[in-house]
C-alpha cells in the first residue's frame, strides 16, 4: 500500500497533444508540483508532448513503472490492464469513469478487470477517481490543474469517495492553514475501499489526524474495528442520507431505527467523529492538531466585555466549567501588572491592559494553572497598530501550548488584508467565532475520554455481505410460539404461554396457567394486534374468555399469563447492512414512537454497553426510579438486552427483531416480555 | 433620532495630545474617513491637536454643534452636559465607562445625568458605548481606529449593545461583502434603548435588514410589537444567558419555562430570527440580500458528483422539495448541449460541461420554472484557468436573481489568492458551504412564510418594569380554594371541591358532591402534595373516607370529585421580567418534566395561538388521536389556554401559576381542572 503513496515511477496512460486531453494534465501536475521519481506518458501514437516522449503503449517503456494511471475509456481497460500485468506493473489507479455508476451493465466489464487484475497480483484504486496526492514527494494524480501552491505538508490523511471535493477540501484546508499531507480519492472502490486505506494511514506515522469523506460503506464492522484499534482521531462525512425505505416502515423497530440513526450508534461505539460539512471537517483537523483538551475546566481571557459574555455562553452551552485561579495564580498576575486593572475572574478581561506582550505571560501562568484543562483566547485587535505584537503573541501561544501540552483556542477575527497572515502567523489553528473555537474544544475532550484511556476489546465480526443481504431461507415472519421459544432458548423471559385452536383448549390451557389471562390472536399475518382487535387482556375466568373467544377471528390462538402490572419498555434488533446486528432500547408503548426515544448499539453489546444504552435514553430516570416511583430492574433488562445481541449475531437469517413490550418490575423482580415479532430474511 | 446619525457638527470632548488619549482616536477617525460636518475639539485646556484648535471648553465654541461626544471620566459628565445644556446641545453621546456596570453605586450618578438631561431635554446614547458608525456621512464615533478601508454604505442597520463586538462586526461583514451603513453602540441604555433605535431602523428607508446584539432586553414586549410592525428581518444574538435562578425551580413551570426559552418563544412570535455566533449573524444578512424564498421548491446545479449529493442530503435536511423540471425547461436546456451531456434531473449535474457561459443560460431557465422558488449552485472551480469566466457567471447570477425576484445561493471554496475576489465579485453573497446556503435559505422561506403576507394585529401591551419586580401584595401562595375560585371566574372548568376542616364535614361535602371523591390537604404550604402524602384518591365511601382522614395530617383539607380517567396535561403560566405573562402547555405527569415536551407563548393569546400550541408540542399527536384512540377535546384546552392568558393579563400580581393536571376527554366532553398552584409576588 505504501508504494501507491511512494512510487518511484508512474505510467500514465490516455496522454495526447489535443487542447481537451486530460491525461496530460495529471502529467502537469506532477512536473509543476516536481514529483521525485520518474513519469512515463503513454498515448497511442508516437509523440512529444510537453517535451517528452510519448510511448504507444507499455511495452515500449524500458523499465517496469511501480504505478500505472489510466484515464482513458473504460472499454480499452482490460486490455490495457492485462498489457500491464504482463509487464510486471502491480499497482494500478483508474481514473476513468463509465462502469457501475453511469450504468448497470458495466458490472461484467467491471468483473473482467478483477479477474484480470487478480491473474496478475495487481492492485486497484477506484475507478472513477482522481487518485492520490501526496505533498511528501510531489505525486498529484488529479486530472484537473493542482497549482503547486496547493500542496502542503501536514500530519492530515484525506480519504475521499468524490475527487471534486478532494478540491474544495485542499482550499478549505489551506485557507486554514492545515496541512493535508496525504489524499485518496477511492472512486467506485472496485477493488481498494476506504478501510484499506484507514488501515494505511493508522499505521503510518506521518499521519495524526485521518478524515473520511464516504457515500457508501463498504463493509462498517471493519470499519469500526479499525477506528477502535487506534487512537488517532478519525472524521468522518457521510453523505448519501436518503430516507429509510417505506418497506421496513411497517416493523416498529425498524422504522425508528433508521439507517442513518444505525450509523450515528456505530460512529459513537467507535469513536469516529461525524461531521456534516467540509467546514465542520476541516475545523475538526485544526483542534486535533492541538494538545488534547483533557478535562471539563476551561480558562477564558478576553479583551472585550461583549466577547467575554459570549465566551461564557459558550462554555455553558458546551459544558465546560470555568475553573476558579489558584491565588499563587492571581499573585503572579497581580505582580505583573497595576494592581486592579484586571479584574480576577474567569473569563479574564483584559480590555484595560493594553500591552499584548503581557497576554503571552498570562496566558503562560494560566496554563501552568494545574486546575485548568484549556484555555480560550478572544482576541479582537487593531490591524493598523497591533499587527507585529499579534503575530508575536501567536506565535507565543503556540509554543506556550506545546510547552504544556494543553490547547489554546485562539479566536480572532482579521480584516481581509491580514486575514490569511492571521492564519499562518504560526502552525497553529485560529478560530474565527469563540462560539465555535469552544465547541471545538468540547470535541477534543470527547476525543480524549474515548481514546484517552485503554479501551476494552471488542471485535466487531465483519459478517459476509452477501449473507446479509440475501437471506438464507426466504422471507417469513415468525410465528409467535416459534418467537417465545426462541427467545426463552437465549433465557430471555416471557410471559407463561401456549398456543391453542379452540375454546376447549384455550380453557385447559388457562386453567394451567392460571387466571387471569391474556387472548391473542396467533397469526404471524396480524402485526398490528392491538389496533386490529386480536388481543383480549385481563380474562378473569371460563364466562369471559368463551365471551372473548367468540368475538375473535379464526385461530390459532394464544393464550398467555396476564402479567401484573409494569413499566413498559421496547427491546429490539435489526440487521443493517452496513453494520450487521444492532439492538435497540427505548421506552414502549405510544412514547417510543411520539419522542422516538430509542438507543441504538452495534452488537456485540456487554452488560457495560446495556447500561449505557437505559442511561441515555430521555426516559432514563423513569428506570432509576422517578419522583419517588422505586427503581426498576435494569439488571434484567441488561440481561435481556445482551441476550438480543447474542442471539441476532448467532442468528443471520434474522432481520427484525421488535420486543415490544417488555414489562419491567421493581428491582429485583425481573420483567417479562409479552409481545415478540421476528422477521427473517428480506427482500 | 435621525440628527444623530447625520449631525451637522459635533463636539468631541476629553480630546488631548497625549500618547494614550482615546478622544484624539475618535476625531482622527472622523477625519480619516471624511465627516461631511463640522468637528469641535474640547480638552481641557488650550491647544493644537492634529493641526487643529482644541477648545477648553464648550462655551468658547462658535456655533451650537448638533451632538457631544464624551470620553471623559465619568464624575466629570453631569457639569459637562450641564454645559452642553445651556449652550443648547440636545444630543449627547457619553462614551466613557465606569457607571452601574462599574460599580452599584454610581447609579446616584446616572440619576443625576437624567435629571440635567430632562431639565435640557437632551437625549443620551450610552454610556459605557462606541457610538455611531454611519457610512454615508463618515461619522465613526469609536474610541478604537476605524480605517477607512472598514467602512460601506450598504443597506444593514446593526444596534449592539457591546462596543467591542462592533468592531469585529465590521470585519467580518466586509470578508462576506455584505455592507453596513450604519452601526450604533448602546452600551448601558440610560436613556435610549435598543427598541428607540430599533423604531428609527424600521422606520429608515436605506435600512432594509436589522442586525441587534444584546446582553440583556429592555422592554420585550415593545420589541415584539416593534417586529411585527414591520417586514424588515430583524436578527438578534442575545448573549448572557444564564442558567435560570434555582429558587423559581420548586415551581413546576417556572422550573420548565427557562427565561431563555420565554425569549425563544417571544422571538418567534414576533418573527425575530435568533442567531447564536456572529457568523451566523452575517450569514443572515447575507441571505436577506437576496429575494425572498417564497416556497419550497428547490433546484439545485453542480459540477461535481460529490457536491450534488452534499447539496441533495442538505435540502433533505432543511425540508426543502427538489422540484422537478417541466417538459419545457428540459427541451430548452437540452436545445443549447450536446444531446445526453446532462443528466436531466434535480441536482442538475453539470461535470461534463465545460463552457462556463452556458451555466448562466442553464440558471436563468431554471428560475424561469414557474415550479421553483429557488435555486443553489455548487460551483467549485479551476482558479488558473477559470477566474474571469466565474467572475462573469457570478455577474450575470447577480442580475439574473433580481430579474426574477428569486433567490440564488451561490456556493463556492476559492483558493486563498482569490478568496475576496469571489466574495466582492458581485454585490451578492457567496457562500462557502452548500449546507450552510441551503440553511440560509431555508431561513429566507422562514421569514417569508411568517412576515410575507398581512399579519394579524396583536399587540403586547408594555408593562411597567417596577411593576413586575415589585409585587403589588408581597410574595404568597394562594390558598386553593381561592386558586379554583379564580380559575372558575375565567371560565376555567375546575373539579368540584369544598374546603373542610373536620371529618364530619367532610362526610357531608362528599356525600353533597358525591362518591367517590379525592382528599387532600389543601394547606398552600404542602407544595409536592403527592409526594408528601397529602393526596388519597378514589375515596369510595364513607368507611374509606373515614380511615383516610385518619392518615391526613392536620387540615384544612380538600375534597374533591374523584374524575372520570382521561388523558393528563399541564397547563401553567408565569410573569417573565422582560416579556410579561408567559402561558405554558405541555404533557402532564411525569412526561413534562422527563421530555421537556412544553411549549411557551408570550400572552395575550387566542384561539389561533391555543391551536398551534397544540401542535407544536412532541406529542401532539395524543391529543389527535394516537394510534387508534379517540381524539381528545382540543377545544376545550384552547378554552382554557386563552382564559388562563386573559387572567395572567388581569392579575399583574400573579407571578407562577401550575394547573397540574387537567385532566382531558375525548372530543366533546371538556377538560377539567383538577389541581392548581398560583404563586403571587416574589422577592
Amino acid at each position: 500500500m505504501k508504494k501507491f503513496f511512494f512510487p518511484r515511477s508512474v505510467a500514465i496512460f490516455g496522454v495526447s497533444s489535443a487542447p481537451s486531453n486530460l491525461g496530460r494534465v495529471i502529467a502537469e501536475n506532477m512536473y509543476r508540483i516536481g514529483f521525485k521519481g520518474k513519469l512515463f506518458l503513454i498515448g497511442d501514437r508516437d509523440d512529444i508532448v510537453m517535451g517528452r516522449r510519448l510511448y504507444r503503449n507499455i511495452e515500449e517503456v524500458e523499465e517496469v513503472p511501480d504505478q500505472a494511471v489510466f484515464l482513458i475509456p473504460a472499454k480499452g481497460l482490460p486490455q490495457a490492464i492485462d498489457a500491464c500485468g504482463r509487464k510486471g506493473i502491480q499497482r494500478i489507479i483508474i481514473e476513468s469513469g463509465g462502469f457501475s455508476e453511469f450504468e448497470e451493465e458495466r458490472k461484467t466489464l467491471e468483473k473482467e478487470i478483477l479477474t484480470i487484475a487478480k491473474k496478475w497480483n495487481i492492485k486497484i484504486i477506484g475507478p472513477n477517481c482522481v487518485g492520490i496526492i501526496n505533498a511528501e514527494n510531489g505525486l498529484a494524480l488529479p486530472f484537473y490543474p493542482v497549482s503547486p501552491q496547493y500542496i502542503k505538508q501536514g500530519p492530515v490523511s484525506l480519504i475521499s469517495q468524490s475527487g471534486g471535493l478532494i478540491h474544495d477540501i485542499m482550499l478549505l484546508s489551506l485557507c486554514e492553514n492545515v496541512g493535508i499531507g496525504k489524499f485518496v480519492s477511492i472512486g467506485n472502490k472496485l477493488m481498494l475501499d476506504e478501510n484499506d486505506f484507514l488501515e494505511f494511514m493508522i499505521s503510518d506515522p506521518d499521519t495524526r489526524i485521518i478524515g473520511l469523506y464516504l457515500e457508501s460503506i463498504k463493509d462498517g464492522k471493519r470499519l469500526m474495528n479499525l477506528a477502535l484499534s487506534t487512537d488517532k482521531p478519525i472524521v468522518l462525512l457521510k453523505s448519501n442520507i436518503s430516507p429509510s425505505s417505506s418497506r421496513i416502515a411497517k416493523f416498529h423497530t425498524s422504522a425508528l431505527a433508521g439507517d442513518d440513526k444505525v450509523l450515528d450508534a456505530a460512529l459513537k461505539q467507535a469513536g469516529i467523529h461525524r461531521v456534516y460539512t467540509l467546514e465542520e471537517m476541516i475545523e475538526c483537523f485544526k483542534i486535533f492538531l492541538l494538545p488534547p483538551m483533557r478535562g471539563t475546566r476551561l480558562a477564558i481571557m478576553s479583551r472585550s466585555g461583549g466577547h467575554a459574555v459570549l465566551s461564557a455562553d459558550a462554555a455553558y452551552r458546551y459544558r465546560f466549567e470555568l475553573a476558579e485561579f489558584s491565588d499563587e495564580f492571581l499573585k503572579t498576575v497581580k505582580q505583573k501588572t497595576r494592581a486592579g486593572v484586571i479584574r480576577m475572574t474567569n473569563p479574564l478581561d483584559l480590555g484595560d491592559v493594553f500591552d499584548i506582550n503581557f497576554y503571552s505571560e498570562i496566558a503562560k501562568s494560566t496554563l501552568k494553572e494545574k486546575d485548568i484543562d484549556g484555555l480560550v483566547i478572544v482576541h479582537p485587535c487593531d490591524f493598523e497598530n497591533e499587527l507585529p505584537q499579534t503575530i508575536d503573541f501567536i506565535r507565543n501561544i503556540f509554543e506556550i501550548t506545546n510547552q504544556f501540552d494543553k490547547p489554546v483556542a485562539f479566536s480572532l477575527i482579521a480584516d481581509k488584508k491580514n486575514w490569511f497572515t492571521m492564519k499562518e502567523a504560526a502552525p497553529f489553528p485560529i478560530f474565527k467565532d469563540v462560539d465555535h473555537a469552544i465547541k471545538m474544544l468540547a470535541k477534543s475532550y470527547e476525543h480524549y475520554r474515548f481514546h484517552g484511556r485503554p479501551k476494552k476489546k471488542v471485535v466487531f465480526h465483519s459478517v459476509e455481505k452477501t449473507a446479509m443481504h440475501k437471506p438464507v431461507a426466504g422471507y417469513r415472519i415468525m410465528p409467535p410460539d416459534e418467537v417465545f421459544r426462541l427467545l426463552s432458548s437465549y433465557g430471555i423471559p416471557v410471559a407463561e404461554y401456549a398456543i391453542v385452536n379452540n375454546l376447549e383448549q384455550a380453557i385447559n390451557e388457562s386453567k394451567r396457567i392460571g387466571y387471569p389471562v391474556v387472548l391473542k390472536i396467533a397469526s404471524s399475518k396480524v402485526l398490528h394486534k392491538t389496533e386490529e382487535g386480536g388481543v383480549i387482556l385481563n380474562i378473569a375466568d371460563d364466562g369471559v374468555l368463551k365471551n372473548a373467544f367468540h368475538k375473535m377471528r379464526p385461530g390459532p390462538y394464544l393464550i398467555q399469563k396476564m402479567c401484573a402490572p409494569g413499566y413498559e419498555l421496547i427491546i429490539g434488533g435489526k440487521r443493517d447492512s452496513n453494520f450487521g446486528p444492532v439492538v435497540l432500547f427505548g421506552l414502549g408503548g405510544v412514547f417510543a414512537e411520539m419522542f422516538n426515544d430509542v438507543v441504538l448499539r452495534v452488537a456485540p453489546i456487554d452488560k457495560g454497553i446495556a447500561e449505557e444504552m437505559m442511561n441515555e435514553i430521555k426516559g432514563a430516570r423513569i428506570l432509576k426510579g422517578f419522583r419517588g416511583q422505586k427503581e426498576l430492574d435494569r439488571n434484567a433488562l441488561a440481561h435481556v438486552l445482551v441476550n438480543v445481541s447474542r442471539l441476532l449475531i448467532e442468528h443471520p437469517e434474522i432481520t427484525n427483531l421488535d420486543i415490544n413490550p417488555v414489562i419491567v418490575f421493581e428491582k429485583g423482580k425481573g420483567c417479562v416480555c409479552v409481545d415478540g415479532k421476528i422477521e427473517c430474511g428480506g427482500p
